[in-house]
């Protein structure tokens, strides 16, 4: 196993651990609520955001205990967003990481409820890094901000409601790149910052550079997802395949092609290589992420 | 005009240009988002969260700005979980305030998505006190936290699950005070707290006082909403009436009767005002509110 791996699989395990650790246990009332909390959490999932958190942290040597709140605090975002994403009113999707959707496991209604929570989860997971880290508050309440803004109308969930508009419509590849620019890249762009940002206060220039490299691997990912979502079958993507074709979505390979699509993720990711030079070595995992995020098939 | 009354006139006004201006603007991109969170949270409400929010400012005098954001964060994590148990998969209500709920006047997917986005805005609004209140920073990590707490798994969102599983089921009275704890007193503490907390960290003694407050008026204001869902009808309540009863979900009037209920929250009433005995005067609006909740008739 390469270096690169062992540290994934690494992050991964941990974090399975701290989730799971993050949450409500089990037998705590109200237990079906808290059941179907960790049924949408546990036990699955790449952790892309928590890998870019760790893989950040490394940039300024940010503690590891609040890298995990952050990861934790992001992860819950998202697998809250899938959870309503997947519920009738949205894409009524039935298969997620190859297991029954929450709304087909339990119900609709503790579907909405195990979002709602899982959102507010987020928060206070990250809030309660004052207890156990040595981070200035100041700091902590920028990155709540930070986090607030990226989960928010001008972050996830407005990139969702461009979403919903856009059904049967003819977007611009630029209309399409800021869809998901907001609906996926959000959480990403907030993963790159919350964890170099727990290590040292960045500068302009800084953010400006994890900006620009979290802009193109948040865009590179949909690229890759279209590709794959029109290429691969469901047994190896673990949830429903062919799913926006057939839902009429706009897709950079409906809009590009296959192969002008596999053209643009590698460009991204060289972009993305680019905006970490001035990172040097330290960068290291961010570089070895973005070439996973190209070249992976699920 | 009492000088109550008229106090309360002017938070509720000012609440409203407050709220309207903490949320993002009608248009603003993405639009039709925007402007169903606007339709949720503005234009209507009796504000029971912001007056408590203020009442409670004037024990400690906390600074007039804090109180806006406390109160608007408050507001909007109501006025979401109203959005979404509205919504076909929980109560399937379509009149608030007296007009169409979000998923009828918009569709459910927006409903959805205007909770979510409203959640995530009320966490933003009260980190961003650091921008412009001299609240020292490790205090408004507490009031994140506490406003995370109330939100989740174990305040208003457990609530609702306990809720969800009593429809049908035959619950006692202690029972029936644990869901209403949550998924409506949750909310109802945290103004308070939150209030009082903005001018001073509040030392145990101070806390449990607030509690015993915060506990009193949450049962009188959910044993009252019983009375009047059960003799009001929906012009006056702006709302459907006798709702609870038709959908079978235990009430303080169908387990304890109409007349015991009235004398439970009249008791309830007197219980407020002993447990505020330690303020004296600073505690009068608080006092005045306790009286309201019981009084009111919509």
């Amino acid at each position: 196993m390469s270096g690169f791996a062992a540290w994934m699989q690494g992050v991964q395990q941990a974090m399975e651990n701290d989730l799971s650790a993050l949450l409500p246990a089990a037998g705590q009332a109200p237990q079906r609520l808290h059941a179907a909390m960790r049924y949408a959490l546990l036990g699955g999932g790449k952790r892309v955001r928590p890998l870019l958190v760790f893989a950040a942290g490394q940039l300024f040597d940010t503690e590891p205990r609040l890298l995990t709140r952050s990861a934790a605090a992001l992860e819950m975002l998202h697998a809250y967003s899938l959870v309503h994403d997947d519920m009738p009113c949205m894409d009524d999707d039935i298969l997620r990481r190859g297991k029954p959707t929450v709304h087909v496991a339990f119900d609709e209604a503790t579907a909405l409820l195990v979002g709602d929570a899982l959102q507010a989860q987020a928060f206070l997971v990250l809030a309660e890094a004052a207890g156990d880290t040595a981070l200035p508050s100041p700091r902590l309440v920028q990155m709540l901000a930070l986090l607030a803004t990226a989960a928010g109308s001008m972050g996830m969930c407005g990139g969702q409601a461009i979403d919903l508009d856009s059904v049967g419509q003819a977007l611009s590849q630029a209309q399409l790149e800021r869809m998901h620019q907001l609906k996926t890249g959000a959480l990403l762009r907030a993963a790159v910052l919350l964890g170099a940002s727990g290590g040292k206060q960045l500068d302009a220039e800084q953010t400006a550079a994890l900006d620009a490299y979290a802009d193109a691997i948040g865009l590179a990912f949909q690229v890759v997802d279209d590709v794959l979502d029109a290429t691969a079958d469901a047994d190896t993507l673990g949830k429903t395949a062919g799913k926006d074709a057939a839902n009429h979505k706009p897709t950079y390979v409906s809009i590009l092609g296959l192969e002008e699509s596999r053209l643009l993720a590698e460009k991204l990711r060289q972009q993305a290589h680019a905006a970490l030079a001035p990172f040097g070595g330290k960068a290291q995992r961010l570089r070895e992420l973005a070439d996973l995020i190209v070249k992976r098939k699920a």
